[in-house]
Order: C-alpha cells, then structure tokens, then sequence
C-alpha cells in the first residue's frame, strides 16, 4: 500500500484499521508485528503509536467496531416489524447479507477472540451477548404466542446464528445464486426449524445443572497456562 | 509437558501432535515455531526432524486426520439407517457428539485452511467435500422421497453444517442440558429446517451465474498477494 497522506490523521487510522484486518486475517493476531503493519501502511513503525497504542488495542477496536456495528444496523433492520416471525426473517435476511459482506470482520472476531486480554474478552462477549438476546428474544415472542416450537431458546439461538455465520465461509459474489436466493435459502431453513411439529424427541434437561450454557465458554482461556487442559 | 520415553517411537510422534493442536490452537499456525513445539515435547528441536519434516507437514496431518476420522465414524453411525429422515437423525447426532469432544481440531481444520499450502489445501477440500456430499445425499434423498423441502441441496448442506459445528463455540461438559438434551434440539432444529411447508419465499436463481457455490472458495487464498483485495 502506498503512504497515505496526512500520517496524523484519520485517514492514516484508517488505513492502519485497513491493513491489520487484513493482516490478522491472512496470519493470526499473534504472527502479525507492528514492524509489519506500519510497513503495509507505509508508515515508520514509531509513527504507529500516534495511532494506536498497542497491538491489542487495535485487535480490540477492530472486534468492538464490528459488533458495534451489527447491532446498530440490525435495530435499524427489525424497525416496525411486527410478528415473531416477521422479524425472525428481518433478522435472518440481515444477518446474511451483512456477513457476505465481511468476511475478515467476522473470522477475527470469531478466530482471535483468543487472542484478548481479559478486559477487552469480557466486554466483546457482553457486546456479543446483546446482540444474541436479540435472537433469543425473537425466538422467546414466537414460542409464547405459540407460533415457534424451540426445544431450549439458548441452543436455537447459537445454532441459527451459527448456521447464518456459515455464510462467511463459502459466499462469492458472482457465484451460482443470486443474493435473493441465498437469503430466501436460509430464511426457509430458519423459519421452518422453529416451526411447531417437529420429529424430534423433546429434551431432557439436566435439573442438576444450571449452569448458563455460554457465559462461561472461553474457548481458548480454557487451555491458558495453569488450567487444566482436557 | 515431560520428556517423552523413546523419543523415536510413536509415543513422542503421538506427544507431538498433541503439543501441536494445542499451540497451533492457542497461537495459530504462523506464530508457532518449531523451537517451541520441541520445548512443549521435550525434546531438542533437531530431533523433532526424526519425526515430522516441516511444519506444514505436521497441520496438513492433524488436519487430514480429523476428517478421515470423522468421515470413517459417520459412516458407521449411518450404517443399517434406511429412511431420509432417519439418516439425518443419525447425522445430526453423530456430528453433534463428534463435534463435543473435538473443540481444537475442529478450530484448526476451519481457522488454519488458510495456512495450508496449495496442494494441501486442496487434498484437504477434496475431503471435506466427501464429507459434505454424505449430507448433501441425505437431503437430495429426502426431497426426491417428497419428505423434505430444501430451497437449494448445496446452501443446506454448508447451512446445517454450519449450524451443527457451532456446537464447538459454546459447549463445556457439565453445563446446563445434558448431552443427550442438546442433541434433542438440533434434532429438532435441523429436521424441522427440511420438513416441507415452510414460510420462506422460493429461491430465484439466476440463470446466468452457473458455478457451483464452493468449490472456488478458498477463503484466504482470495487475498494472498497478486489477487483482488476488495
């Protein structure tokens, strides 16, 4: 990349956003050197800390901005939307459209959360953690109508939400389908999973667990030094 | 972890590997060198040479390994299932406890693709897409049979993987659902999504596009050096 014009300003912050992005993206957080962003920017690598102040700070603004994002754009798409199931296919066509979109966002925020230091992993997974109440909440309305039938709200809402993610690992723009009909794809799948009468068995909970199933998942912490590992 | 007994036997190959999941796990791939695999083994890093040749050797087996595993366990836990449905019951629940146990290999065979060279990439794609196809199968059966509706086999298939593997992001032993309730609810999930009757609008496709979905995705392979970059 060439310099970038006005190294103080916010445009050298974007184009320092730009190439960690793609950095972390191609090698991991932990493999990328400052050394090596400031010379995609095309900056001397001491002129970075007029930017950011560490490597991580940056990781966690990259993270931060994206679900920021997410949740800011999905308010805006479940706007008026009245029935469960209309804003679970408001939900659903939003979700896959913005996730064509960003694959690098999202295979960071998902692969790197890692790579976090306690402070900044703790605010992502709230963050994270509101934008997946907006799922559950969707899922809570449709079952107390009567309208969905959901064996339990906080596995459905991890497994659409990860069946909607996928996305990111196979999308091309210019490829066999349209956009419509990749959306139109998945809204059939996700409408109809939570349709009543399913052939399924129902759950047996365990009464002698209560544990909430995601707050306590760390994946990479739960390997760090000092815990036990498998 | 302690040297290893016979540091030329399959014991410290076996050590190997695990030292391997493990910081490729923690670290990802790049930031992993072959100094600290050997400190994590115990053993001097030239001897780790007696056992693997490079690095990308050693992820391209851990890689290779885990989906011939998974491909060789499916197909017992679909043998003797006659009907659609009950091959997909088989699935989901095969993936869904495979998928419990495997957090690490799974993480890896999905963030660290990119780090594959090309030849390994490929071979590594040619296999999951076998695995892809066993799914793929089932749900072209089931719609041939009228007793599943898919808008389109191929968008299922990465869907419902997609949705099963998530799993791997939030699952700790000793939660909330016993095993046996968890897998209840993908079922579920997962045999409602094809029931036919859903509320979806059919896909439109476009008769002008006409590659198949997957197989040009390479995801990280789309920004390497001398590609388009958004």
């Amino acid at each position: 990349m060439a310099r970038t014009i006005g190294s103080y300003g916010p445009k050298t912050m974007e184009a320092i956003r730009k190439a960690g992005l793609r950095l972390i993206f191609e090698h991991g957080y932990s493999a990328m050197s400052l050394r090596q962003l400031a010379a995609a920017v095309g900056i001397q690598a001491g002129s970075l800390y007029n930017h950011i102040s560490t490597k991580q700070e940056l990781l966690f603004d990259l993270v931060q901005d994206h679900i920021n994002e997410l949740l800011r754009q999905l308010d805006l798409a479940l706007l008026g939307k009245q029935r469960p199931a209309e804003k679970l296919s408001a939900f659903v066509a939003f979700h896959v459209t913005y996730h064509m979109t960003k694959k690098r966002e999202v295979f960071i925020a998902n692969s790197e959360l890692r790579s976090l230091e306690p402070k900044n992993y703790d605010a992502i997974v709230k963050l994270r953690g509101a934008y997946e109440r907006r799922l559950a909440e969707i899922l809570a309305e449709g079952v107390s109508e009567g309208v969905f039938e959901v064996v339990d709200i906080q596995v459905a809402t991890f497994a659409i939400l990860a069946l909607l993610t996928g996305i990111c690992t196979w999308y091309r723009p210019g490829g066999r389908l349209t956009r419509e009909a990749i959306i139109a794809a998945h809204e059939k799948l996700v409408l109809s999973s939570v349709t009543p009468g399913g052939t399924a068995s129902p759950a047996r909970t365990n009464p002698a667990r209560t544990t909430p199933v995601r707050k306590r998942s760390r994946p990479a912490r739960s390997v760090a030094p000092g815990q036990p590992r498998d």
